[in-house]
């Protein structure tokens, strides 16, 4: 498979996998969440299952001149959420998608231990695609949105992760920089250690499929020029399809950065689950979501 | 005084004020050094002290076809370095400038108790300005480069240096994102906490000449569109001149971010020596170089 470069590339190879994955939707009933409904609806790669107020969903729909979408009426969030959840966990749908619910009520319901979609023993974790017009490849991003201050157990769960997803997007030998503010280890940035544990690993053949270093400065991953500048080699060679963070306010401070001042697009979705969740803020775009619904169907 | 917006009115700024700054240059022996010392000369803005190897240095002026520079022949670059801390300490010059020496020689000779440039108790950290063409102000970021996790005394101290840089730039009340993932405080994220507590020290009235609050996620600092997504309210109100962040890792990998995928330039300085001092990589630009001799001028 051709290697997705972009987003709307992610949409048309989907398309033509022509498989229509069903998408149950937890507090289907806000304009941004139904406009990327009816995006993946119009582009053929869903089929919806519209759990909410089942009065907003007809009036979101009838606005935008959709019909014939099946739709549970469960008026209260948490309700829907629990009903959406119970249609993954049942197989009834293959993805759950996030509508207007807090992350805190969205996360318990995926979370129970009974009625839940994670699996025993599994690390709950978030890739985040971004392209940016000054970049030539996708980056994959992780963790920007689920797990604070990662252990070096959970990085590890993390770069595994986000391998995978670049994989699926075609990407034969994904290039992972586990980033630092720097490309020198000391035990006086303990995350600078992490990366050289995982680095190491790789040299030894402990992952198969990807070229992995770090810790490396953002530079160093994704700048070919840095390298002779620095006099340093790494595999990456300033070409990095993943970046590992040290923790949450790295990632989340760069992703931010990337949409605001390097006019980012972006598809997310969490890992570690049964089945693929999306779980976009409430804040993020209509095409946004519509991404991260293409990109759950990858899954 | 208007605002100084962007780093070519830095420039324009300082050569206005008619005032030649001599300058000490540390092993003054690169073309991306040298090259920045140049442009300052016929900016009008320097006199520079040359301290290195005379023989390269009368290569590179030659090629510059520049003559009548003062030269001071230390062919080692830690005594190099020494000898122009003490022009500096001694006043025979005002600015210390890096050149092609590691950082950390550089930093040794400052830090020196008896012959640096470091007063009794002083907080050493460090200012960058950045412009990006999709942000219409310049943001004064701290600490990318010399505090690697700095406590709340000295997150305190960062914020009093970039306040005053900005100010020195003639923003008359610099506002100030104390930057998160988030801009929920919680015992659980300790930056959140420690930003809380600067935030409040700053509606008591501890703070003047400033407007400072977080935590803010990115959007929030640099957004004026994200407030009524969010339905929040805060003086920073998506107009940020200052971000102070958790750590060096966040603070490196958002300006490194800034500078390779938003078209970003930079000047900086550190802050808290007796004089100023330029402390720019080696693999920075003789632009970026340039405009920090320039921010040093207005120290």
């Amino acid at each position: 498979m051709e290697p997705i470069r972009n987003l709307e590339s992610l949409v048309s190879h989907v398309a033509a996998l022509g498989v229509k994955k069903r998408l149950a939707v937890a507090a289907a009933q806000d304009s941004h969440t139904l406009g990327a409904v009816f995006m993946a609806v119009r582009a053929g790669i869903v089929e919806p299952i519209l759990v909410g107020d089942s009065a907003k969903i007809a009036a979101e729909t009838e606005k935008a001149g959709i019909s014939g979408l099946e739709v549970v009426h469960v008026p209260n969030t948490a309700d829907a959420v629990k009903d959406a959840v119970r249609l993954v966990r049942s197989g009834e749908a293959d993805i759950l998608m996030k509508g207007l619910v807090n992350t805190d009520v969205y996360l318990r319901a995926i979370l129970d231990k009974e009625q839940g979609l994670l699996p025993p023993n599994s690390v709950l974790s978030h890739v985040c695609v971004v392209q940016v017009p000054s970049y030539p490849r996708l980056l994959f991003l992780t963790d920007v949105a689920v797990i604070p201050f990662p252990t070096l157990e959970q990085k590890l769960a993390m770069t595994r992760y986000a391998v995978e997803t670049a994989r699926r997007f075609g990407i034969a030998e994904p290039k992972v920089a586990l980033l630092a503010a720097t490309e020198k280890t000391s035990p006086k940035m303990p995350n600078t250690v992490d990366a050289a544990i995982i680095a190491k690993q790789c040299d030894r053949g402990q992952y198969t499929g990807a070229v992995v270093d770090g810790p490396l400065d953002v530079f160093l991953a994704c700048d070919p020029a840095s390298l002779p500048i620095k006099g340093l080699q790494t595999p990456v060679a300033g070409e990095a399809d993943v970046l590992v963070f040290p923790n949450i306010e790295c990632a989340n401070i760069l992703y931010k950065g990337l949409m605001l001042f390097a006019g980012g697009e972006l598809a997310a979705t969490m890992m570690g689950t049964t089945r693929p969740v999306t779980i976009t803020s409430r804040s993020e775009s209509a095409l946004s979501k519509f991404y991260s619904v293409a990109m759950a169907c990858l899954q």
